[in-house]
């Protein structure tokens, strides 16, 4: 084993000419990590030894990956008020899992029975209708992959000093699976649109009632009465028996537990697009109707709660970008807070308003350092910095935050969240 | 009610003229089966009058859907032999859930701890090398979403009747997720791959210590060595913590439980590539190392154990189709039993060795009918009819079935499995 860190450390200190960011092709890097042995270490190990466990209706996880869970966040006196966060930082690839898939939760999760559930459009159409979800299952479907991010996502960063929280659990109320249903668009044509209507209140089953306008506009384009999620009808917690997707916008318009499209001449100005999910503006008006997240991104590895091992190496820097503008086209990566970026590499398919994987090899030698991405998105937007966004933005920020994320590697390996530039 | 119904019956009539199956434009479809009616039916549900459930760690399916289950076909006087079948016909869009990818295991689920794994590589390489499970998470990984479809799928189409289950249950083992792990190039490239390699044989770690020969040539090609499955650590019964995923080839060779890749001169002739997996030819020899998956489709809405109710109207026909050689190119669906074809619509993104969804809009009119789909590839192969691929591989046949199913629609709107040519 000796000889062989010595030899790797040779190519490494080699290697490290190049600078410390290098793309990741990967064929010629030295990996330190695993050993060398024909040899397996054990005899035949105990799970060889009998028959395994039996077949399942339905699978979970590993008891092994147990820590593996959304994080609840709600509040002590109303319980079913609140979030739940998707680790980002235990997951890989882009599709989120059903039962990862992030929760918010304005009074609980109702109990639906899906045979008596009503989906009724009225207001400004020629014909009110109702659908029952087995008159539903009878429309064209459409499948899309997409996030469905949280206004209030990453508000922590608001703060005037960083969260030590983990990727997921500061900025993990935003998800990414196939959604399948039935085209809005279809069902308002259906119903026949007046003239005069250029809003939709739309209002869950839920004991909150939640309601909130929508601009008719989004709900004609690429809006999805979903039915299914990752290929199975949609979970309790993620709208059962149907949501609506909104792709791109932020998470509240996505109403779960759907009964009702009233179409209607202006917005409805509900709790949930006044009191909440706007800003009070240093001029006394309110930032409101700030439907779009734009493009953001987050190093998911290496990130806060790992720790590098104390001796430098080659790491794959790894991570999520998303836009609900369209796709992403660019993701910058830095080590050393901002002063100089490399690009990442972006791993297809590239979708639209979906999550994107993206990846970098760096060698760490040891030295303090902050890893920090940056994205841009097919319309050109680029990430903000932390300094600029809050400048913009003032004080009174809440939602919307995206800045550019921050973090400290420490010369012992620690990696701690920081504010940068 | 009746006037409407009166109207949509019009409509139809005129409809009818363009023939029984129009493309899915669907605009200008008329859904018969929703009600016109500005009220609700009833007082406001009762999970709107108390709050909901809580914010739950880890999600499961809602109750109303216990019945969307992995079948279970196991061997009485052997438990962990069998297969369990992926529900198709419940299921929408592309992305199986990871909870009902489908299973085929030989001697159960083993328990393995992943902190004890460990995969070997050897025989003929310039080094061998193991990885821990920790080590392989430094590497470099990539993600990509595809079908992975048993040998035996589909087997009961050899039979001489037509076999009456539902689609899931004789067509479901072939299930198509988002797999995310490291290249298995980089790992034997890292080990150093001598001259003379030209086969691996990978075992993996469950009791039956199942092995198989693995041309080298795939293995350098697209291969991955798996570690996540739609985002999340791969299940137990999927191969925790690890599995060979080798995109559009034969679901055995896509080994589970992976603890060993050995490089060799010639295929190991084991049991699976010999006893399985192999057809007897008529002249004495076998048919064997059919590695590739070719194109195939099927229905799975409306299919068998549905129904159309006793009234002519529009159905939405909905299928999966793939191919181990690369993308679909195009889907054609018949409604009277392969006089006639028209184009289905594909829906994107339409992905390599990846699950594509078709649709098209069928005017039912209470008539007889067989509807089957027939897929291509982009490599021009175009799904074989059964009696072509009956006559073509003879009554030796029971793995690789990949022939155009049928369905039959009885005037009162049963539907049966049958046999068309």
């Amino acid at each position: 084993m000796t000889s062989k860190v010595h030899k790797n450390r040779r190519r490494f200190l080699q290697q490290a000419a190049l600078g410390s960011v290098l793309a990741t092709g990967a064929m010629s890097l030295p990996i330190v990590s695993r050993s060398e042995s024909s040899e397996f270490p054990d005899s035949l190990p105990e799970w060889m030894r009998e028959p395994g466990g039996d077949f399942s209706n339905y699978g979970q996880p590993s008891t092994h990956e147990q820590q593996v869970i959304r994080w609840i966040s709600a509040n002590p006196d109303a319980p079913g008020n609140g979030v739940s966060w998707t680790p980002l930082h235990d997951l890989q690839g882009t599709i989120t899992p059903n039962g990862l898939h992030y929760e918010r939760h304005h009074n609980g999760v109702p109990k639906i029975d899906p045979n008596k559930h009503i989906l009724l459009i009225d207001g400004l159409v020629e014909q009110p209708l109702q659908f029952s979800v087995e008159s539903l299952m009878r429309y064209p479907m459409e499948s899309r992959i997409c996030f469905i991010e949280c206004g209030g996502n990453s508000n922590s960063g608001w703060r005037s000093t960083p969260i030590q929280a983990k990727a997921g659990y500061a900025h993990g109320l935003v998800s990414n699976t196939e959604w399948t249903g039935v085209p809005v668009k279809l069902l308002l044509e259906e119903a026949g649109i007046k003239k005069q209507a250029l809003w939709v209140i739309a209002e869950g089953a839920d004991a909150a009632g939640l309601n909130i306008s929508i601009p008719l506009e989004k709900l004609l384009d690429d809006a999805l009465l979903a039915l299914y999620q990752n290929g199975e009808r949609i979970r309790p917690e993620n709208g059962y028996p149907m949501r609506l997707v909104l792709p791109g916008w932020e998470g509240v318009l996505n109403v779960k537990w759907l009964r009702q499209l009233r179409l209607v001449e202006e917005p409805i100005m509900s709790r949930d697009e006044t009191a909440q999910y706007t800003e009070l503006q240093t001029d006394g008006s309110a930032r409101q109707f700030t439907f779009i997240n734009e493009a953001k991104s987050l190093i998911t590895s290496p990130s806060l709660g790992m720790m590098l091992p104390d001796s430098p190496g080659i790491y794959q820097i790894s991570g999520l970008a998303w836009s609900g503008r369209g796709k992403i086209s660019r993701v910058e990566i830095s080590t050393d807070g901002g002063e100089s970026w490399t690009d990442a590499e972006l791993h297809g398919p590239i979708l639209d308003k979906a999550f994107t994987r993206f990846s970098l090899a760096w060698h760490w030698q040891g030295e303090y350092a902050v890893l920090q991405s940056r994205a841009t998105d097919e319309t050109g937007y680029v990430q903000p910095t932390r300094e600029a966004l809050v400048s913009q933005r003032g004080r009174y920020g809440f939602f919307h935050y995206n800045a550019i994320v921050s973090w400290e590697i420490t010369e012992e390996g620690d990696i701690n969240h920081v504010y940068g530039l």
